[in-house]
């Protein structure tokens, strides 16, 4: 999901103008000259996991575009109706089908260059059987020495990897927070 | 910020549909019979600081709709740029004219009725001094018993001055995850 710049109102279809709006508002946005709509766009969310079996933790091959063929957490946009982790969970369920407990926040990213906050929660699963959905190729346990980190998708996701392993030798998670620059 | 649903394309102005897109997506979306863009609707993030001076905290007394005169913590949706912590220390800066110093995350709260995710961090205030925007009508400080909590004007903001003090008390601080129902 990548954004495109607003050209029309979504109200009425008439090509937006970039301006100042006329609320005191200090950032230029899209602004209907027919209808005078004001179009915001905002940084968004995205929310997983990191499903662990034992020593083991989960990882996805994605075959969808952006970084085809290479391996990350479930994870995925936020969607409207769920919490933070709610919508990891779901992710987590579409992109692994796998059966697992939610646990604690474990990181929280900035990705500021594509207007992205990342949340990945830690995810005890209950079966090392996985049932992944069309989004990915193969699910897989790796232990820490077998993670492919060369062909990680995603620098949220190594940097949530090397966050879960760290503190996984230390016996206590924190919440970690990281922007990504 | 209140949302309005998508009528039409924000590519050609075209009046959109809602149907499944043709990728997979199992949610109904607004798509364009024209020119095909899909058209999605995520929760936004609001971002804002509990500035504290000695035993007090800061509140600002809203003059803007919605809850115009209750008082509320600077906050304010983040904006594309910037970090949650930037656009809380952003927000401080707009609402409240204060001069501060950015402390840890304190309270991560989901709106799911309204799609949105609430973070609050601890700020130090440098100075007694506010200047505070045009939003706001007067920005004061309160001790915890001088807190109106039946004039506070968001449940986020009720939820976080409570686990604030609460906090403080055990010396402390905690990063607090609520689900508001």
């Amino acid at each position: 999901m990548l954004r495109s710049p607003i050209k029309h109102c979504k109200q009425c279809g008439t090509a937006v103008v970039y301006r100042l709006p006329d609320d005191g508002d200090t950032k230029e946005r899209a602004v209907c000259p027919a209808c005078s709509t004001v179009h915001y766009e905002n940084p968004l969310n995205v929310v997983g996991t990191v499903p662990h079996w034992g020593d083991k933790v989960l990882l996805c091959k994605r075959n969808i575009e952006p970084r085809w063929g290479k391996w990350t957490l479930p994870a995925g946009f936020m969607e409207l109706g769920e919490t933070v982790a709610e919508g990891a969970a779901r992710e987590t369920t579409e992109e692994a089908g796998a059966t697992f407990e939610m646990e604690g926040l474990l990181s929280l990213l900035n990705v500021v260059r594509v207007g992205q906050v990342h949340f990945f929660f830690r995810a005890r699963l209950l079966s090392d059987q996985f049932d992944p959905g069309f989004e990915t190729i193969e699910a897989r346990l790796f232990a820490e020495h077998e993670i492919p980190w060369d062909e990680i998708a995603f620098r949220t996701v190594k940097e949530t990897l090397e966050r879960y392993f760290a503190d996984r030798k230390t016996g206590s998670f924190g919440i970690h927070q990281v922007d990504i620059v």
